[in-house]
């Protein structure tokens, strides 16, 4: 079998980000880590690490790591039938996943927070944009993802979870100055809208919608749903927005819907390793209730 | 002098993360982009862009990009002393910053907003942690930033912005499960506290300050100020809040300190460009009077 105490050291350099860190985490010296991921080097034949600020794992490294995250899930797996084999303090595991930042925003944190409250996990949550966590699932960076994508990456299973609903709206004054003439491929080409990021194509997909036709946006980037919220409200540019985000102010009328009924619906899907523990689906089974009753159900 | 064109279309390239994008943005044909951006590359005798999805900057595409940010800048100040050259419709010119999560979740969107209202600029804002924001002046990505280092940057003038108040807080049940005999060194290697990535040290900064030695702590990591806050709540972790956004859960209950008293503040700096323009003297303005009603002032 594999040296699995190289292994930890490996997962641990990468997880901590310097050779010093992993050393801690793991109660060794410095130099037992870098003489451990050296044989392990060896042996692979080819640099793991890049050793740096911080450190980072090369494409071989990674799958070593990914294979790590895997026989510990299934560590913890044994644990939990042979309760004495579990190391002192309960030692718990990392589950790396995935998700958009607009559900971390709203429906998927308490269903997260009532799940890790409960199970023996470290989450490990990374943000990207709906249409890139499968990226991250494909490379066996996470475990786990929320995804736009419903075909199954490779090894996992893929489940619906309903749709998002996106409303495009402004603050009223910004509606004044921009749109009093109307919502159109014109006054869009000239009214900064807000995207979250660069890779952010929804203002883009709204828009092409109601003209049938692509306008190029002007755009802030502002990569926060809540400084979104904040900046829209305070009149920087127009944007689409998680229905349930803004609901307080389009009842309070600090934000209009730029086109009234034109709600943008982005279908979402639970994608997770099909070759993973029962935790995943401890997991699974809260992201999918919290899915149900927050998202739209066609 | 360099040709702007071509420049114009690698700062395209870069900006849309593909050759087709770029090409509709300026409204060109993507071969003219190509052709461009080879012209340019054979005259700088190296490569520009890392073709793939999305097209990144080399090093030297970077510096190049750079450059054209402030060329930009120095036409906006042109256009508003001689309004007739500025081109139909007045561009906007792009003004990248870089600020941390907290930062931007609380008192810096409205300033940021405020500014953006009036002045003829697309702001885009990376989010980077406090102590990291330096790095992204400091290789030119970005004319100003909210940082944690007080030492200008190259190029750079410094101001401070007044202290950021953490409190470490948990629910009132978290603080019953795992800290009912007291929080110290014991209980805190085994409560799970939550980070917003790992390059976030302020749980640990905390820990040392109180245990007065280094404390291995388990850890969640969840990237978002919203779902921090929610998770905290809901019993997921321990961890450092920006006093501003859970005074209501203080208020109310649901979350509770660790131990009173025992506030971090992180103090916070202003950099910016110094060859920069008044567009950026305007922002500062707004910046440096968001900060100071809204930051510990010492």
């Amino acid at each position: 079998m594999l040296d699995y105490a190289s292994l930890a050291a490996l997962a641990a350099v990468v997880r901590e980000g310097s050779f010093d860190r992993a050393a801690r985490a793991l109660s060794v010296t410095p130099s037992a880590i870098s003489q451990r991921i050296r044989l392990l080097e060896e042996r692979v034949g080819g640099a793991l690490v890049v050793r740096g600020q911080p450190c980072l794992a090369t494409e071989m490294g990674r799958r070593l790591c990914q294979h790590v995250d895997r026989v510990r899930l299934l560590e913890q797996e044994l644990h939990e039938a042979l309760p004495s084999l579990a190391p002192e303090g309960g030692v718990r595991v990392a589950l790396p996943i995935a998700v958009n930042a607009d559900s971390l925003a709203t429906w998927f944190a308490p269903a997260l927070a009532a799940f890790a409250t409960e199970a023996p996990v470290l989450m490990e949550v990374a943000v990207d944009d709906q249409e890139h966590t499968s990226e991250w699932l494909r490379s066996g960076k996470v475990l786990a993802a929320v995804t736009a994508s419903a075909r199954p990456a490779f090894g996992c299973n893929s489940r619906p979870l309903g749709a998002m609903r996106y409303l495009a709206a402004a603050s009223p004054d910004f509606m004044k100055r921009h749109f009093g003439d109307g919502v159109g491929a014109g006054s869009l080409a000239r009214a900064p809208s807000l995207v979250f990021n660069s890779k952010d194509e929804l203002q883009a997909r709204w828009a092409h919608r109601l003209c049938h036709r692509h306008v190029e946006l002007p755009r802030h980037i502002l990569p926060s749903p809540q400084a979104f919220v904040t900046a829209t409200v305070a009149g920087m540019g127009w944007g689409l927005h998680p229905q349930a985000l803004i609901a307080a102010h389009l009842e309070n009328g600090s934000l209009i819907e730029l086109v009234p009924d034109t709600p943008l619906d982005v279908p979402l899907h639970w994608q997770y390793g099909r070759s993973a523990s029962s935790l995943i689906d401890g997991l699974t089974r809260q992201i999918l209730a919290a899915a149900h009753s927050a998202l739209m159900q066609s």
